[in-house]
């Protein structure tokens, strides 16, 4: 059988109804009669809200579920990652070498993470669109849009206690209000040694067949005791069937699908293209540092995988943005769609929106550097500097109304960003002075040598030795120095001799303007044009469809099933036993040397067993650690990795060849019993 | 003891007479007084002919000397390893595990290497000079130059038959016409293994201390035996003492210290992360293709490797461009002369050049990025590529009179070109199909997709399937090939279907076009105006100075000393027991794990014998291979690095804490006898 690439695309909004299982959903609006027709499943809200609540969402970057009334939460160990990392010394390196707590007291507490249960949604765009008057300028509407949103942020802080976000949904067609219940003290059960989580290595990431345990269990507690868990999902120990239809919650990070050709070609030209310079650069530099010895690889191991995982995604969306097939197909619907705006005389107020993001996409190329260098900080890449400016900017924001503050430091948000900011978390330095003298020379290298911003940060000295001086003076080493000048506030800050705390004021103002443009010329603008772009969609297609995705809980579903790969049939399953012909098929070489651990159980272990799987499921980045969960709303599965074809589903959904690839429920409970010996978590995962 | 990082700073035309040991010298004007009156050596000209024509230079970028007069050549194994890349096959990897010639018989003939003796140099500036009328446009200038070049070529091969090449020195300044023995019949007798060749691999590159094997040795055939040499330098058992003066003869590649801070600035801003981009790119993505697996990391060993050091090399230059300190002195330096020139009417005439400079970048900075895509070919990396555009042109070329053809396709390059074009040495698709693609893919990215000779390019097809097709479909894989169409001239491009070729077609008029413009818009307003900056140092400091580095034979001077770095003294010299103590204090891993043959050998090793050490001497990239030489003529050393200081070289000098790194004598000679029992390739040696 021959399939060529993406022969068969699909663009949700392009079409007139769904034809493919696309699409990631908001839990308010699931394609309940799509699921009927098609698969003849019947999704109940107590269904709905079971998965909900068994979700949780990881401030680290990724998804995880609730997979036992006793608090067990389960997720990648990718995605813990920087949980292990935080908690690894030199003695004790549990990111490569994995962790097992024979009871409840060696669970390791995570020095900063936050897990995130979403309990309720509503919608309140009404109430943030009212606060927008017509004829109000950019900057008028960016700050009673905000000032509403704060407000209803607030209030239900206040009602109910919960994290409260308001959510920008369909680029701005909707706001929805999010609440969450926050789990802040999270402790680390089980992790699998690096080796066998990320089998493979950078070769083998985003490609399938694959032979991953990238699984982390970690465990919730509230008042010093494990959380009892009202929802949770339970473990399935057999898994999903072939073309059985599975479902994936979890939180898909950002997709660009609602984009117009126009916003593609600023990725593709533009924006792509810097941010893997970037990663290129930070790969070199950080491999350079992971060279030097073992210590100095154990210090950067999670921050170069983010690197190299994010390079390898970044490729593979240049390749579909660089694909004039995909880029055509975009192209065409889009006509189709303004054809229709102009043509019919109710939808003739949604026309100007295309020109409209063309004119924001002008305004970002002129901002775009500088906006990366300063206000996204890459000309300053250093814990201690994003410490430093925080703390600047809570002193500045803390003097204003809470309705007039930036995002970050209202209320709502206030014990996030603390428990971000007061972070016991190693910081090495000799890693913080080459990422910093990296970044600093790039500043230098952009903004040019003669700027004055330039000159104020490296106060005539080369990057190299402004970066160890900085690192070196910084007392922010030290989280008690933080909370102190947190507390002190602007008097705090404005009479700091450290060095880093200068730096962040002396880049402030310009940093602040640049944000500020930033949102009235391109965010604003945007939001606008693409609600009204939404609009049009709804009006031509129903609302029917599902928003670009914002790393915020989302349902997608597919089937489990293989795919043709170069003339070859890919089945959907491997089995535990072809993890050891994969070592083998690489001369056991690193990265496909399999731990100790896997050789010493090899005999006890069923090698006919699934490990990995792949599905349909519509994923992206973010969705790492989601559940697979079958119609019984059991768990068959983890999500992990997608196949290199997913790479382009930022902007373009397939399902010829595209897949999600997970780690298979029965895999995951083999290997803790026999491999690590953990009978007892294997229980507790069973009841 | 404190030094800091470039306090002292020498740049040979800002000071009124040499006080350090600097400059890369041609060898009709030696500083003789300089050396007379420091070190109380006489440079006789037999001596300095001798050392002359001792020295080679290497085709594929690097230095080496004649050793016997049995036609022996020691080069680094870095220089080598084009050589040896290219004979290795998945069965014999010459260039990992090292070779050893039993016998002449099994020498093993190298399939594209030239090396050239420089027999005698000629000032022919004045001739060059006249072409030139007043008040010729760019243009004329451009050609009649070339014409008056082209001739003197011409005339000295017919009459000497020796390689003839008119030199460009003093960037315009001068012209001087070199004469070159060929030997294109060579053939490699030792090699080591690259993992003592490169011990340390790129974590220790540009560092010191060192314990580098960094060697080769070769001999060159004349009619099918091996040659008879008249000049070669004799082996020194001894080596070189502290302090003791050493000469170094070899081809420094390029430098820029007579760059205006204006073209320093532009090599900061543009140049210089340009190329970093491009070779961070290059070297993840060759980083990929190796990991793929053993095979895949063999045939894309030297080219890794080249990448990876050129980089490293960039970054050094960019820390050195980003240094105020150092510009502010090139800039105070600068300010001086250009007073100088400004009050002193004899000078007057030379007082626009600065301005000229600015002038000429301005234009470089429009036709950059277009000229390194389309001219230099980073928009099309191939192998096939090359060869197809030689191909192109050549035919294009052979139909105009030799004096106004581009300078490679001259009758005196004909031999040279033909034996790169007809080289037998592999080509591997896969890897060639990587490198096309992310050629292909820049070219998008920089050029746009909308470019007419982009969507020519590519043909509609997205880059990687389009670098499949092309790299499938080229008969240029055959030499036999590419010899009927060389041979077949004009008509047979014309006809050919090949897809390479007709790529090379469809850029060549843009591409010929840029290349005109930057000869008539930037090198020769640049040639013009540095001819008069160098007339205004001749005329303000006398002639007692050296041209930048062109790639040709050059003797740099200095002593055998250590340095001090960040408070410590580091020793002139390692031994070969260090060698050992290195591997273990990195617990012997990757890359510092020593071959076999060396724990093999140790107890028979004299480990306190001199392995690497360091001198002043004035090199740079070029030099690798080239010998250290004492007062007598003997080599006591060989050139294979310099530490991390020396890599600012391209701009600025310094004796205090820049070192060039060698292979001891003493080292060479012991390991060759006890690592890999060469008694009878170590005896002639000594001979």
């Amino acid at each position: 059988m021959h399939v060529r690439f993406f022969v068969y695309i699909v663009c949700v909004f392009l079409v007139p109804a769904l034809i493919a299982d696309e699409g990631m959903w908001v839990f308010n609006n699931l394609p309940k009669k799509y699921l009927k027709d098609k698969y003849g499943f019947e999704v109940t809200d107590d269904w709905a809200s079971r998965v909900m609540k068994s979700s949780v969402r990881f401030n680290s970057g990724g998804s995880g579920s609730f997979i036992t009334a006793t608090g067990l939460v389960l997720t990648n160990h990718h995605v813990a990652a920087d949980t292990l990392q935080k908690l690894s010394t030199p003695e004790h390196n549990y990111l490569r070498d994995g962790f097992l707590a024979k009871s409840h007291e060696e669970e390791l507490k995570a020095p900063d993470l936050e897990l995130n249960q979403l309990v309720s949604t509503l919608d309140v765009t009404d109430r943030v669109n009212a606060a927008v008057k017509p004829g109000m300028s950019a900057e008028q509407a960016v700050k009673a849009r905000r000032a509403a949103i704060a407000e209803i942020e607030k209030e239900s802080l206040q009602q109910t206690g919960l994290r409260s976000d308001v959510i920008t949904l369909y680029q701005g067609g909707q706001y929805h209000l999010y609440r969450y219940k926050k789990y802040t003290d999270v402790r680390v059960v089980f992790a699998p040694e690096a080796d066998i989580a990320f089998f493979g290595g950078d070769p083998d990431n985003f490609e399938y067949p694959r032979y991953d345990l990238d699984m982390t269990i970690m465990r919730v507690y509230e008042d010093g005791k494990p959380a009892k868990l009202e929802h949770y999902l339970r473990w399935s120990t057999t898994g999903a069937g072939e073309d059985e239809l599975i479902f994936v919650s979890g939180n898909p990070g950002r997709t660009s699908r609602l984009f117009t050709t126009a916003a593609l070609e600023f990725l593709r030209d533009v924006q792509v293209p810097y941010l893997l310079n970037w990663l290129q650069r930070q790969e070199i530099f950080l491999q350079g540092y992971s060279s030097k010895g073992d210590e100095q690889a154990r210090r950067a191991k999670d921050e170069l995988f983010y690197i190299q995982n994010s390079r390898k995604v970044y490729i593979g969306r240049m390749q579909g943005l660089q694909d004039r097939k995909l880029m055509s197909a975009k192209q065409k619907a889009e006509y189709d769609l303004r054809a229709k705006v102009t043509t019919d005389p109710k939808l003739k107020e949604y026309a100007a929106a295309w020109d409209q993001v063309l004119k924001s996409l002008e305004e970002h190329k002129k901002l775009f550097k500088r906006r990366q260098l300063l206000d996204v900080g890459r000309g300053f890449n250093s814990r201690y500097f994003t410490i430093a400016r925080h703390l600047v900017r809570m002193a500045d924001e803390d003097l204003k109304p809470n309705a007039e503050r930036l995002p970050e430091y209202r209320e709502s948000n206030r014990e996030t960003l603390e428990q971000e900011l007061f972070s016991t978390a190693p910081i090495y330095e000799d890693l913080e002075q080459v990422k910093l003298s990296v970044s600093l020379s790039l500043l230098v290298e952009q903004l040019g040598d003669k700027h004055a911003l330039v000159q104020n940060a490296l106060l005539g000295k080369d990057p190299w030795a402004r970066a160890a001086e900085l690192i070196e003076g910084t007392s922010l080493r030290d989280p008690q120095v933080r909370k102190l000048l947190a507390k002190g506030g602007k008097k705090a800050i404005d009479q700091s001799y450290d060095g880093m705390i200068l730096l962040a004021k002396s880049v402030d103002t310009a940093s602040r303007a640049i944000r500020k443009q930033h949102e009235e010329k391109v965010v604003e603008i945007e939001r606008q044009a693409y609600a009204q772009i939404a609009n049009a969609i709804f009006a031509t297609k129903g609302i029917s469809t599902y928003p670009d995705a914002t790393f915020t809980l989302r349902l997608s579903f597919g089937q489990v099933k293989g795919y043709a790969e170069k003339g070859k049939w890919i089945t959907p399953w491997t089995t535990l036993g072809g993890a050891f012909e994969h070592e083998t098929a690489h001369g056991a070489k690193e990265p496909w040397k399999l731990p100790k651990s896997w050789h010493d159980a090899k005999g006890k272990l069923d090698l006919k067993l699934p490990f990995n799987f792949v599905s349909t499921a519509d994923i992206i980045g973010g969705n790492s650690g989601s559940p697979v969960i079958n119609k019984k709303g059991e768990l068959v599965g983890l999500i992990f990795d997608g196949n290199i074809y997913s790479l382009t589903a930022d902007y373009f959904y397939s399902d010829e060849i595209s897949r999600a690839v997970s780690v298979h429920s029965a895999g995951m409970l083999e290997a803790l019993r026999k491999v690590y010996g953990a009978e007892a978590l294997a229980k507790e995962l069973e009841n």
